[in-house]
């Protein structure tokens, strides 16, 4: 069956990643033991099937896949986040409709008909747009990832919270991004000397507001209308939203209305009071907006419980807001020795990567985890060294390597290791 | 505004596609009157917004983009097709919910559960895979184009049909791919020798079947277990598919059941009665399976009207089951002069391209049209040379050159140019 040797390269189990794809990997085939050409066919096969239609929903088999985790804050109910269930997901494209969702207060109902993008402040000519204005410029499109920089949050708490991987990892998603690159309307609006900074105002009632360096805006930034090939939905900024690739995603300001340009940052209460990073000698440090480099297994991953043991398929994600993923490492003995995972075809600058590696499960304990490294040579932390020297309590921009523990019973568990 | 020469680089006003992203495209912004800080509020922001959802729906703004031209055979409910409207799209990725849509005899009900993939025939033991047992093996993912190969047949017509792009050339689309590579199941079977060709048959009551020859089952074939990130929707074949990277659509066989590894080819009804090309000598050309390299043009298309004069975007898409796509080219003139397009960041492999262009419409009639051109090197070609030798009323695997007219009074029609 298989050429290729099939000696763990790495402890308990780990097989090299050239086996991946090379050689049958002995998951859980069965014999066949009747003629094919002679199975009876199911029921499903003996009458006409359903029609076409307008617009495909999911199959009703699938039905729990959803967001998840949906918390508001008291007496509201659009104050809030929703998880993608990426313990159910495959490949590195998050369908919109299981986006994740963090609203400052809830989602506005807007007329696209009536919303207008104004550009003014530091400009020789102010302008408005409205979408059909918008629509006649050259535009881009990008698949990106958008990380909420407190994702991963909970895993600062003293013991490991019990949740599935979407649940504590899932205010990440990637969608194929399309619209105008702000440069496009900044140039047009005239920038005047002395401009060094924007501060983008979104059209919800809390008006969410970012400020942004004029850098990153002329440099990759665009106004959204699409995602995922179709305009936005509504709860990622319908009709348009700003998008920064590969900076924490509040900055991505949605419902975008007003641009501002300015000759310093406005410290707007998301930029200040939240969104800063607090150390244990009581200094803060605004304005970290590019995300660190992360992986985490998706499967198998908490409350997913193995089967028969052999091989299996570890399988996940790891992106940057550096660029582009070099390398992913994966480890069964709890990080004591570690081994290159594979990375499927499309490996795109600041969009989720998906990794896979072999591993052949004994059917004893392991601790199964994942270790990023990009382009530009950042190594994904270990949970320790992200909280060196944090002040308690405070949950931004972790992203720690995450570990799970496989029980000899096969129920797969969240550790700290 | 612009420091680049708005000289066009050919006819009718098509500017260089450098000047495309460099600098304000002067589309519709209108100079803002109001002081942007003082702008009165809309009715949205003046009210908590929505909740998080399990399931995010698009806007009901965006309650027209849907699936298009829907058709079934007389007396059926589920025997026809459904487009992808592409006038509505941008970018790359095509929306599960509006993939297209070519069933055979419906849409089946299937238990995942009880679905099982047969692999046997000239194979050292034939195998049975539960959807369990393939989540064991190793996986890829890639987004890729899928086209049915009866896509753009009404083009074949002595009149050019008045309908959207999307009814026209709605039968393509483009996702994220996720399976198992069916080379691996293969080498866990045991091909024998002389083995030269597979039949796969679909677990639709129409047991769609077509014969593959083995050189593709084992270069990129994959068992398709994913469609954007999510599991495969029920009209692209849940809970599996067979994916051919490239190939004709239908021999992507949905709701894959069996595997049968031969010596030749079937010779099914859908391989010899069907999805055959006849020529004008009665000669009939079986097994073709590569798309053809092809664009088109998705906005301005049929049924949109223009705004005042001045410049556009002009936007489209282009393929090719050859791999990439190198270039594509524009004209304004009817194909009398024409420009390079720029391409968006990501051009993939058997996946769509985005490509757009500049345009100053001086308000006068155009013609236009865009010309694909692949790393192969194979050129679109225009209708007229696809329409050579072909026998009357043959539509199938239809590329040529389509063409757009603009109006003096700004309405866009399709004409043959």
């Amino acid at each position: 069956m298989a050429d290729l040797d099939r000696t763990p390269v790495a402890g308990n189990g780990l097989l090299d990643r050239r086996f991946f794809l090379k050689a049958g990997a002995a998951g859980g085939a069965t014999l066949l033991t009747a003629s094919a050409a002679g199975l009876e066919r199911e029921a499903w096969m003996k009458m006409p099937g359903g029609p076409m239609s307008e617009d495909g929903a999911p199959s009703a088999h699938e039905a729990h896949v959803k967001r998840i985790n949906i918390r508001s804050q008291p007496g509201t109910t659009g104050t809030g986040v929703s998880f993608t269930p990426h313990e159910f997901l495959d490949g590195v494209i998050t369908p919109s409709r299981l986006h994740f969702e963090r609203h400052h207060s809830g989602i506005p109902d807007i007329d696209p008909d009536e919303h207008r993008l104004a550009i003014y402040g530091m400009v020789d000519r102010p302008l408005s747009f409205s979408l059909d204005a918008l629509a006649r410029y050259p535009m881009v499109s990008r698949i990106q990832f958008l990380e909420c920089s407190g994702n991963s949050g909970s895993s600062i708490r003293p013991e490991p919270v019990q949740a599935s991987c979407g649940s504590l990892h899932g205010l990440v998603s990637a969608s194929e991004w399309g619209g105008v690159p702000l440069s496009v309307l900044l140039e047009e609006a005239g920038v005047k000397r002395g401009a060094k900074w924007i501060i983008a105002d979104g059209a919800d009632s809390a008006v969410m507001s970012r400020s942004v360096p004029l850098d990153k805006i002329m440099d990759d930034a665009i106004v959204a209308l699409y995602q995922n090939g179709e305009r936005l939905r509504p709860g990622n900024g319908y009709p348009m939203r700003l998008f920064l690739p590969g900076w924490e995603g509040n900055a991505s300001v949605k419902w975008l209305r007003t641009i501002k340009v300015m000759d310093r940052p406005a410290m707007a209460k998301d930029e200040t009071s939240k969104y800063s990073d607090l150390n244990d000698e009581g200094i803060a440090t605004l304005f970290t907006f590019p995300m660190g480099v992360k992986s985490v297994i998706t499967s198998p991953s908490h409350g997913m419980t193995m089967g028969p043991t052999g091989t299996y398929q570890l399988s996940g994600i790891a992106w940057t807001g550096a660029g582009k993923i070099k390398r992913v490492e994966v480890s069964a003995d709890g990080g004591r020795s570690w081994a290159d995972a594979a990375l499927d075809e499309h490996v795109l600058s600041k969009c989720l990567t998906r990794f896979r590696a072999a591993w052949d499960w004994n059917g004893g304990p392991a601790v199964i985890m994942s270790r990023a490294t990009d382009e530009a040579g950042n190594v994904q932390p270990t949970r320790g060294q992200v909280l060196k020297g944090r002040a308690a309590g405070h949950f931004y921009h972790y992203n720690g390597i995450q570990a799970w523990a496989v029980g000899g019973n096969g129920e797969v568990t969240n550790v700290y290791a």
